[in-house]
């Protein structure tokens, strides 16, 4: 087998846990309209909503995967959706007959954003008791829809713009600071997050369909909530900027904001028991799982012997990169853990603390780090071929989903190979693998489940 | 079950890898004497040694291990070794009726162990080609060796001592350094090990009995290739203490020691292909592997769905832990890997990076990090019990041999784990685990095949 026949390999396991998580086929093949009753097949229960009861059907989203969900409820609900007006990130479009779609910046938000954002307020804001807003959300919502604005209220002295919003949210990515707390700080500065949709919705019904992209797949967490309830507070918020240092890169009006809201000054997010919860149905439509599993079935069809570590992988992506390599070379030298051919598939979503200047994405850093750890296998590594990737094709800053990490760096990109560690200390991996020949890119996915790792040892 | 049961698990599974390289054992069941035959039963491969071409039969050893291995061969050969010498750590001792047994200072060494190496040197150099030489090797027979005096001669005008040998390795053990590059910078700086044992033997016939504590089981790794080839340099040794920036805390005579090396002026290690290879049998008789799949066994025994991962673990102690605790939560959550109940077995060797002035080891630290990331599972890390801990029963400079994690702390001691954080920053893995009742001893088990972690989840 050649090193481009077993990249071959990965890019078809990977694509298959893509195709599993497509929001068009994964909605359409678990809610049916019959009649008046849609049908919603979920894996723990079954969910019908009499459509007769709603004088009017509307459909709101915001996410990556958001302008894909919302093709798949105009393909099963046609004309019945009266209008509908979704966000996606640039370049994740669908072509929509009911609803409008607008593309805005992500991961830092812009106007485009802050537009949006006021747009789908103001239609919640017209929902009645006889509105069924359908909503799509999935990850990247949170950076989507920007609201500062509406969060203080016009009386306010204090009054966020969206630079200020940019600032924090830069500040936070490049802190090693987890997608949770990045979502506990933006709901507390937000009008839309932390259920506050739920808020303007109110006493409308909701269907709330949710792709998670976040470990764990809390509810409260992907696209940070708009439709939960959220437990955390301002001060929490607070903690957070304090814990990681970030307080001085912070703007100043932000600051005030979460030190006025944790004196009590604003109203909370959506706490558990609220009566906005009532009339809302939060559904989980898919998750990193899915795809891993689906991964592990198709590396078993292309005859590997094939297993799932973990959907939940985190932590500084070199650092992860190290333990699954000491895994894999094991595999390789001893068929310790599996025999070979094996195929180890792990999910989730690690993290990258910047020291350099350079340009990545955490998928591209761990491939890079992989391949650190090969650079002394000798033979071990030959064996050995990696795949890390986003399943939103967008890993990080760049236009890649993600990079390769084989032998084949070292045979056929010597130079590069001797300078990983300099790209490392870097974080310059898009560079690293753009000119070593092992950039995975895939494009928009249109879909948005977090990250996978594949490793195949021959 | 309870967590008490629980531990007791832990205990019998890492017992049960313990019992597996126990030497005594190991080495009796394939070493066997028939007239004047010495058969010796490996894996690969069987041997055969004609005793009466030998007028007499030496044994020398040094390792954490190699007391008990002695007294295997003695239980072998009774009254046919006329005279032997082993040098073990303080408290890893045998009775032994044939052979003198001294013990000496490790990790760092002391001048006990200088006047054994002495000894050691002098038998050695005493042998003949009608003599067989059983040499017990295992690991720690690196520190417990020092001899710094015969490498440069008397003529040199460097003269070591063992103060700067200490130096060096406290500044080695410190820095993050893996056990390879320690062991290259020590061969350099010795006249006993890098092969030079089997000069000093030449032309004496040896079987060079090994017990792996060295991830990969490189005979020229395991305590400093006493009777291996060495292909590195004085270049390569001066060049470790360049890239981990210890040169200014390493004496100046060490330093000009290297450099002088490096320019040619001493004698170099025993460089593959030399004559003092040919009388010398080396043996690979126990590694962390072994002792990981008898584990496995052991948990199947107990009912678990048990996995190896690895026998390669390495890298920095707490993020390791990390990435085992991501695939344990998630096998405690959703049976991702393994259905429950569930036991994960690795192998290796860690290293921990200093920042902290506390006590702990490598092992100690992992079952401290990997407590802090259970902190914030909630309902998952009732399930996962964890322990970390050393084969040889030494962790770091500690009287322990390791330390579990599990949720009974957070239970039983609430206010220990409050202040994990405050204890991994000061690297104070021992006494968190002391205050926190989690700390786990075996006392010196006599024998040394690096570390092993056991991952239960109910």
């Amino acid at each position: 087998m050649t090193d481009q026949t077993v990249r071959q390999h990965l890019d078809e396991i990977f694509q298959a846990g893509l195709a599993r998580v497509n929001p068009l086929t994964m909605i359409t093949s678990r809610v049916h309209l019959d009649g008046d009753t849609l049908r919603i097949t979920l894996e723990d229960r079954q969910l019908e909503v009499d459509l007769s009861q709603y004088n009017r059907i509307w459909l709101l989203g915001a996410g990556k995967a958001s302008g894909r969900m919302a093709l798949a409820f105009e393909t099963i609900l046609g004309e019945r959706i009266e209008k509908g007006f979704v966000c996606v990130k640039y370049g994740h479009t669908e072509k929509l007959k009911r609803c409008t779609l607008v593309e805005a910046g992500h991961p830092v938000p812009d106007e485009n954003g802050v537009a949006a954002a006021r747009q789908i307020l103001e239609m919640a804001g017209e929902a009645d008791e006889r509105t069924l807003v359908i909503n799509c959300i999935s990850g990247g919502g949170s950076a989507l829809l920007p609201c500062p604005a509406e969060l203080c209220g016009p009386d306010c002295e204090i009054n966020l713009t969206l630079a200020d919003k940019q600032a924090v949210t830069n500040a936070l990515l490049s802190s090693g600071v987890s997608i949770a707390e990045i979502n506990c700080v933006r709901k507390h500065l937000s009008g839309i997050k932390g259920g506050r949709l739920l808020q303007a919705m109110y006493p409308a019904r909701s269907l709330n369909f949710i792709l998670s992209d976040v470990i764990g797949d809390d509810l409260g967490s992907i696209a940070s909530g708009m439709t939960s309830c959220d437990t955390t507070t301002y001060t929490d918020a607070l903690a957070i900027c304090t814990r990681h240092n970030i307080c001085d890169r912070i703007p100043a009006s932000v600051m005030r904001c979460l030190e006025k809201g944790a004196e009590g000054s604003f109203k909370e997010t959506v706490k558990p028991g609220a009566p906005e919860l009532e009339p809302a149905e939060n559904i989980l439509i898919g998750t990193n799982r899915q795809a891993v599993l689906e991964c592990v079935a198709k590396a078993k069809e292309l005859g590997y012997n094939a297993q799932p570590l973990t959907a939940q992988l985190s932590g500084e992506a070199r650092n992860a990169a190290h333990t699954l390599a000491d895994i894999a070379k094991d595999v390789a030298g001893n068929d310790m853990f599996l025999p070979k051919p094996a195929c180890i598939i792990v999910g989730g979503e690690t993290v990258v603390t910047l020291q350099g200047k350079g340009k990545g994405g955490r998928n591209q850093e761990m491939a890079l780090a992989f391949l650190e750890n090969m650079r002394s296998w000798n033979g071990a590594g030959e064996r050995i071929h990696f795949l890390a990737a986003s399943t939103d094709g967008n890993d990080g800053p760049t236009d890649a989903a993600g990079a390769f990490a084989d032998a084949a760096i070292f045979k056929d990109a010597p130079d590069m190979a001797a300078k990983i560690d300099d790209y490392l200390a870097a974080n310059d991996s898009y560079h690293f693998h753009c000119k070593a020949g092992s950039i995975y890119k895939t494009g928009p996915t249109n879909t948005n489940v977090c990250d996978i790792q594949i490793i195949l040892v021959r």
